[in-house]
């Protein structure tokens, strides 16, 4: 475990589900308040991140499930040594729009890459530094294709049962850690989920502070 | 095991050995005598394996050992499921410009990282398939810059403590397994070693062909 202050928050969910909208919603908040935080974004977020989603996400490409679950991986370790971590060990909060649930939800459930060696891998590339708190979006497929209009990159091309079996994933991670997610219905309006999200993550900082160390989350 | 009539031969050493060479001439040999081979080089060969490269090899980036490690292991899955495996299963040979011991080489001895986390990555972007052959040209570091002479991307302008140990890993790795490996000394003549090479590239695929399945490599 990190001997830290700082706290690791991802937010997860299926392509549409919203989760974006309120990354900037809970960023604004945490300014407002004055709790110091980074915010990142995966894959992407380092010079040689940026350049690994442009390849991961450019529509002509066609790659193998084992070299693209090794690219996400890539730019997660380059994100993690260079500013995920470092801002922890700062006492900085960090966001994060996508971390080690996405790969287990999108290239294991998703794609069926196998989800022990997902987990390794992630583990290697977090230096095995485990979100602390999960907040997932849940929304059904059909409500999120509709949200996500025509605009299509090669991640989002995939296939309906694709994207089912991502939100299955995603749901199962959920009830396997239940203290470390938290599961959000996407239907709600935005507002209504930013509230939710805020109340909830003020919340746990709340009693973190007044907890100390933080080592029991 | 994969069940092939194809051999794997991987040509390894460090920057300037001559190996790049040594591979053209290799190559000439098997068209000239109608053996079937394909020839591929790492990173690369594929779509997103030349990105790779582009990335790994431009002086301008800086990443952390990790990030390039797993982006060398993406570069490989690709190349391994795209092309090395389907032409081993179809009966050809393949002819490898460095492969999985360039990154133990290289990440492992050179830069440090974890050597059994490299085998296990190898072991997944190769789908457990080794070389039945390695060819491994030694040479001096001092020789080797010298040959360089003054083009120098990133991978080349570590400095010349980092290349002795890549070399002392690459001549450990040989030792570990002399089955597998066949040392050649980078500081004969081009030609001499050319004659070296094709002798036993020649004598050992005759020896295959006698015994039938290659298993016993």
């Amino acid at each position: 475990m990190f001997d830290t202050q700082g706290l690791l928050i991802s937010l997860e969910g299926i392509d549409g589900c919203g989760k974006t909208t309120q990354a900037g919603m809970l960023q604004s908040k945490l300014e407002q308040q004055g709790i110091p935080f980074i915010s990142v974004r995966e894959p992407g977020g380092t010079a040689v991140g940026e350049d690994i989603r442009n390849l991961l996400l450019q529509s002509s490409y066609s790659m193998t499930i084992n070299a693209e679950l090794l690219l996400y991986m890539a730019a997660r370790a380059e994100l993690a040594e260079q500013f995920i971590l470092p801002a922890l060990l700062d006492g900085k909060n960090v966001l994060c729009d996508r971390f080690t649930d996405s790969t287990l939800a999108y290239q294991g459930y998703g794609h069926g890459a196998d989800l022990q060696w997902i987990r390794q891998l992630n583990h290697q590339a977090s230096r095995g530094r485990q979100p602390d708190l999960t907040i997932l979006f849940d929304l059904s497929v059909k409500e999120a294709v509709q949200r996500r209009g025509t605009k299509v990159d090669r991640m989002e091309s995939n296939d309906f049962y694709y994207h089912q079996r991502v939100r299955k994933g995603y749901l199962e991670l959920a009830c396997s850690e239940p203290y470390r997610f938290f599961v959000i219905d996407g239907s709600l309006s935005v507002e209504k989920q930013g509230l939710i999200v805020w109340q909830f993550v003020r919340n746990y900082i709340d009693n973190r502070s007044e907890t100390g160390t933080g080592d029991e989350f």
